[in-house]
């Protein structure tokens, strides 16, 4: 049991990394309009939130610009155009998948770019990959962390590997990314204490990115604060791929540092998300979500079977278990 | 942190009680049609659900039989007209409120009906009522649980006069209420402490019973089989009052237990839990039940936000948080 105390007081050095434009740019294809962002980056200043990404460095050659908004490839020039009036009250940060950007020409030096922060995406598999473009923007002067992906399909002995070969790199935050969903609290526990003895031996610290397929989320979010893991990351009303991630709401609900305030994020999502969603972006717990969850299973096909706006839940779940 | 070999094994002690007409019957006055009823409890057969609770009975010269229906009052002759087909499978129970039955009329004798379990629901400052009931409905033959509401705003030392005076008492299973929605798994992990080592001491059994307000209804209801409670209760699609309950489906997914069946569970809900959301009965997450839930408060003035159809959250915010 953790420390009852530890409820009420706080660690200083936790960070809250609002992550709505790109975990929820997945939902929308990164077409948010440019107030949206602007208001988004007051309402943070406004929370106490410390970093915010902004959306991925995608490679332009594999996508097409013409399909996706600007967040998708968070070109320096839209950057500047949509926050380059605010003085840098809140570290920026982009997502950048290993395979899928660029990153030697794309990502250009911190002395000539409003960023402050890249997240390296990556499968286990390609942790070599990963550490090359860790050290090509740590090389270029930014503050970077790597986020493990679908860690719940894993082993343990390669995450152990993972880990040792990220102790080894100049990352400065690794992340525990519970891609599926499918993570129970005591799985978290676990995982968080794994990361964070590598961590502790390295001079690393180490993060906590959720999905609410089982409605855990938050939970898992907590749990890891408990455990000491340091970076969370919440997007406002969750809105995320899918079932969505933790949400702003209940993680500023429950932090105690007094630089956090709840009241500008329930603005924020009364005059801004409840709009998404009537506009018809969709995401959020549904029972197509649990399942792929449950089974431990990447949620495309239930994204899927939300975009074709299925309801025959059972003849889903058959087709999620045919073993054949 | 808890052992994970647990995630994988489980533990033949615990039992799930399905409170779907009990609690979600306070989202629809009660008014669920026999056939759902009926097809309720044949799905809570095929899910290996061990306890159905059916609803309140209520005092007749309190309530009015007109503005409500059948299982508010849970009439043995109406119990019998639905239910009466089934050879038993599973145990049926009810709850009777402390100044809100007049249980020594309307509890007829064990051997006389259907039913099996009766629930006292109390606070804490009402325990002498409570054990009354509790010793009435021992002696006419029924298991009894206990359920201490509202916990979240009871004195530490109080619960513990509580549960010392309920370790004398003839009840078979004393329940955390998270009436409030308020409570993180940290504090359930205590709460099950306290509540367990009263339960070894005096052989009695502990439940859980979570609200959803702030998406932690599944994740306190695992933190405390976890810690040793065995009676977890679970609505299907999370129905209940407010922010609902623990999802029947979240659970069934979690526990280990081979007789616990997920599939029919999904079925019933695409046939029967969709339909009556989209007739207009209105339950689960959303900002308003996160505010009182933080803010540990009753969510009637929640509830009220949602029948109104309010969206301005941030003045009801403020609404609540207005100390003068």
């Amino acid at each position: 049991m953790k420390n009852i105390a530890g409820l009420m007081g706080f660690r200083e050095d936790v960070r809250v990394l609002d992550a709505t434009l790109r975990d929820g740019g997945l939902v929308n294809d990164f077409y948010f309009t440019d107030e949206f962002c602007k208001e988004l980056y007051r309402t943070n200043i406004k929370a106490g939130v410390d970093y915010m990404e902004i959306g991925y460095k995608a490679d332009k050659t594999m996508f097409d610009k013409d399909k996706f908004g600007k967040w998708k490839f968070c070109e320096e020039e839209d950057i500047v155009k949509v926050f380059g009036d605010f003085s840098n009250e809140i570290k920026l940060g982009i997502m950048a998948d290993v395979g899928r950007c660029n990153y030697k020409q794309d990502i250009i030096k911190k002395s000539e770019s409003m960023l402050d922060l890249i997240r390296v995406a990556t499968y286990v598999n390609t942790m070599p990959a990963a550490i090359d473009m860790i050290e090509d923007a740590k090389n270029k002067g930014y503050e970077t962390t790597c986020n493990i992906m679908a860690v719940s399909t894993a082993q343990e002995g390669d995450i152990k590997v993972a880990l040792d070969m990220l102790g080894h790199s100049p990352v400065d935050c690794v992340y525990i990314v519970d891609s599926f969903g499918s993570l129970y609290p005591e799985q978290i526990a676990r995982l968080a204490d794994l990361y964070c003895e590598m961590g502790a031996k390295y001079g690393k610290k180490i993060g906590m990115h959720a999905h609410n397929n089982q409605q855990l989320a938050f939970a898992n979010t907590i749990e890891a604060v408990g455990d000491g893991v340091d970076w969370l990351d919440a997007t406002y009303a969750g809105m995320g791929r899918g079932a969505g991630n933790c949400s702003m709401e209940n993680l500023l609900g429950f932090l105690r540092n007094p630089k956090y305030n709840l009241y500008p994020v329930i603005k924020f999502i009364e005059e801004h998300m409840v709009k998404l969603k009537e506009e018809g972006a969709t995401w959020g717990y549904d029972l197509q979500y649990l399942m792929t969850g449950i089974l431990n299973q990447h949620p495309r096909t239930a994204i899927a079977f939300t975009k074709e706006n299925r309801k025959d839940y059972s003849a889903y779940y058959n087709e999620l278990t045919t073993q054949d």
